[in-house]
């Protein structure tokens, strides 16, 4: 994609530096911001004004579930639920001293899907009681998959916390009754390992994160011209283009990170960008370039291109079980095509111009991925160029602007909105209120339409990212994107300056975490500009 | 402290852009350069030529060694060595393919002495063989002290390399004779918990990635001006300077700070910086204040004030047992002794003038902390002015330039050594050629004298760092100091381009157990300017 970091003062930047001078006061006395600390803020909330208090003991329980968690997907995620609300604070508070019915004993978890596939479109809502009407020595957790109770357990997470008189933890204004559900099915966050090679410890804690703001596909962006680090068994010199020996990926670790994913409710959607952006491919073998000389697109008159997409595919489909496969197809720059005699000669013998070569490789890519069982995802030019030729299988992925879903759909595909100037995080001057008003249904008003925009994505592109500095240029934009995607349209604040507050506090949560996201204030990845509170930068 | 951030270009942006460009290609192809890939570099290294790989049943064995490691300290830093050689990679080998003769079954730790008290001096100092001359199935520790033992694991753990070809972990080169030892005893960091709250998870996290390069004095600058996050339950009002109610330490957190630091052979040094930068503890207290409309520094007429300090360090002595503590005392202004009436006429009651109330102020602290067990270190303004009256327990720190030490260690005072042009954090142009090139003992001859430099520190200072961009501010500039702290002067680099590969490598390294050190280009904190391996940036 092409990086812009347009450095003109976003007029947000000024708005929010007033607002957090007039805010300040009140914020920080409140520890950030009364009312409902949830982020994403679910479907339906409703609270009372008691408190209750964590047992040191608190337990797992599953009375009435009909679900076995044979792979302790649900035991590992309220092991995880354990770790992060004791982080911030040793608890040490003497539980005698606390008036036994206000002590939580544990949480009861019941799902009524016995099947723990994750698959797009999977049932992700869930319902939360605390305490539980039957048995208010336990809350209550329930959904109709592992992966909703996932979801129920994260917002339980926010609402507890650490206080400093009993110091166990509380969980204040209960009664809570929260029934939630996603919005959108499709969540989504991209991360580009070929830019900078991304170790497996930072794509973990950027996987951990985004179960924190209810993401659902971890969008990798493997390979692209610069490095191609992912093993490919079918044609092992593939990843001779990455950029180091030790910056490198095996099948074994890119299995791992689908593991890590799924075990926390996130697909992961991986992309072959075909046939620009390849030029790494041609390190192992150069007779995937048109010639030394001109070495991207991909060579379309030799049919070792197509063997090799099927190959990396073939290998694809034994890790990436998601539903969707990404095949790109933005930014092809057709020149070397028409440049290189063998090429142009092809070209002519079969009288294509180069658009229609263009249109030719990328629709043979999609039947290739569809014959190893996936569904297509494709960047928005091959919609802008051929749209009524692609796939009905094909979802088309916006990003160069606005506007482009509302097309998509009217021609009945299915679209996945990113447009840049509003969720790219490379974008350092889009700032959290862009993100967080970015609104996909924009002049959608068909509910038949409206279905066809099945989520959106937010891009963290990596030219100029790497482990030092790609947890802070994600959040909290990302997060401002996931409450977009996630919150039911009316329940979302038509001026992002409702949220300051709540969105300041998902942001110290994720601080209090070992997340380092950056402050509100300023642009994208912006250090604090000076002394102050968490809650009131 | 001053903050600067001055924008002049330093001409080792110039220089190391240069560099890498030229060593570009060399680098990235040996994925972090050939040789001793050890940081810091330790004081002995002699090694072979020869691979061996280590069992996926690698175990910890103790035999021969007087040490019972009743608290686990041994047994953790071990669990915690493989944790970090396993991060970056699924180790999938098969063990049977591998020569049985190359297989590494384990480590075997001596250490001679049974105390495992973390005291300034203990002795760090191990051998390291791979494999042992005695028995090649396994490697060889041995250290005096289990702190010793711990840097042996760090530097096993720099030499162990995840193999692409075998899948499982290799040790090449072997065998490895390494004798090790620091250059200086105190090999600090300061971080700043005032300008901005650090959460428990971010110092846990510097405090491990100060033990991957031999750090091992975490100054904490708790408290200051902007705010007084610590609980004191002698005067439980002062947290009251904190930002928030959220924003604060209990005496457990703090205490779980010493103990995580403990077992990691890293001592704690609070500081308590007075009589200036202490208007935060007014909050609680107004009387500490010399009037409402001048807040500091904290009012030398009352004894209220030295009835608090006294309170904060018997609450400190419960805490922080090692054997310093940090008094402050710099940029003590003291324009609302003479302003602020009932304060002057004090002064003019004692006659004294305002010059000779501050070195009262910081005598009288001294004596204090003195009462309750401690040595004292305060900053250099202290030993500027009244050098000749500070009690000999004292150590003087440097920060505001160069060629401090020598006038201290002249007057026989202890010394340590973070003059602000080269070892200051904060200063985002000082870059780590300048780091790695500070020489604690410059002009310093007397080898009498040279012992009385203790060591040095690096210090964080919070203006503008919070958990967002802590580590990266941090790291890898602290990295080339603490190789100056710790490697012995004849080992240095005489010529800090000689260092470039290594200490990139080791910066990847960090990157790899999931530390967000920034690129060796660039001003401090700067994001990689353009995609690329991380062995060229």
């Amino acid at each position: 994609m092409v990086m812009m970091e347009r450095r003109e003062m976003n007029i947000w930047v000024v708005v929010l530096l007033v607002l957090f001078v007039l805010v300040e006061e009140v914020v920080s006395k409140k520890g950030g911001g009364g009312g409902v600390n949830i982020w994403p803020m679910p479907a339906s909330v409703s609270h009372g004004h008691k408190s209750f208090f964590m047992s040191k003991d608190f337990q797992l329980t599953t009375e009435g579930s009909n679900y076995k968690d044979a792979s302790c997907i649900l035991k590992d995620g309220f092991s995880r639920f354990l770790d992060v609300v004791g982080l911030a604070h040793v608890i040490e508070g003497d539980f005698s001293k606390i008036n036994a019915s206000t002590i939580l004993q544990g949480l009861n978890v019941v799902i009524s899907s016995q099947i723990d596939e994750l698959q797009y479109g999977v049932d992700e809502s869930y319902k939360l009681l605390i305490p539980s009407p039957q048995n208010p020595a336990l809350a209550h957790l329930e959904a109709k998959t592992v992966y909703g109770a996932l979801h129920g357990l994260q917002t339980f997470s926010q609402l507890c916390q650490f206080n400093f008189s009993s110091r166990v933890i509380e969980v204040s204004k209960t009664p809570w009754t929260i029934t939630d559900q996603p919005r959108f099915s499709f969540r989504g966050l991209l991360i580009d390992t070929s830019r900078h090679y991304q170790p497996l410890p930072t794509l973990k804690k950027v996987i951990d994160s985004m179960a924190y703001a209810k993401l659902n596909v971890f969008h990798w962006h493997i390979v692209d011209t610069q490095s191609f680090p992912l093993e490919i068994p079918s044609y092992p010199k593939l990843w001779d283009g990455a950029y180091s020996i030790l910056e490198r990926y095996t099948v074994a670790d890119a299995a791992e990170i689908v593991r890590y994913a799924q075990r926390r409710g996130i697909n992961v959607l991986a992309e072959l960008d075909v046939p620009g952006h390849a030029l790494s491919w041609g390190k192992g073998y150069p007779s995937l370039w048109p010639s030394k000389d001109c070495q991207q697109p991909l060579d379309v008159s030799n049919e070792f291109s197509f063997k090799v997409i099927d190959g990396i595919l073939s290998d694809f489909s034994k890790i990436f079980k998601f539903k969707f496969v990404h095949l790109g197809g933005d930014e092809v720059n057709t020149g070397c095509w028409t440049t290189t005699p063998h090429v142009s000669k092809w070209l002519e013998k079969r009288g294509m111009n180069e658009k229609q070569a263009y249109e030719y490789f990328v629709l043979r890519a999609q039947k290739i991925a569809l014959s190893h069982g996936y569904e297509i995802v494709n960047w928005e030019e091959t919609f802008n160029n051929f749209g009524n030729k692609l796939n009905p299988k094909t979802v088309v992925h916006n990003w160069l602007g606005g506007g482009v879903a509302q097309k998509v759909v009217a021609a009945g595909l299915r679209c996945i909105v990113s447009n840049q100037d509003k969720w790219y995080l490379d974008h350092l001057d889009a700032l959290w209120p862009d993100f967080y008003m970015n609104e996909p249904l924009t002049n959608i008003t068909d509910p038949k339409q409206q279905k066809l925009v099945i989520g959106g994505e937010v891009c963290m592109w990596g030219e100029t990212v790497d482990t030092s500095d790609i947890e802070q240029t994600i959040w909290p934009r990302a997060a401002a994107a996931a409450e977009r995607l996630w919150t039911p349209y009316d329940n979302l604040a038509k001026d992002p300056v409702e949220v300051i507050g709540r969105l300041t506090n998902f942001r110290c949560l994720l601080n209090r975490r070992g997340v380092a996201a950056a402050p509100l204030i300023g642009l994208g990845r912006s250090a604090p500009i000076e002394p102050g509170s968490c809650y009131a930068q």
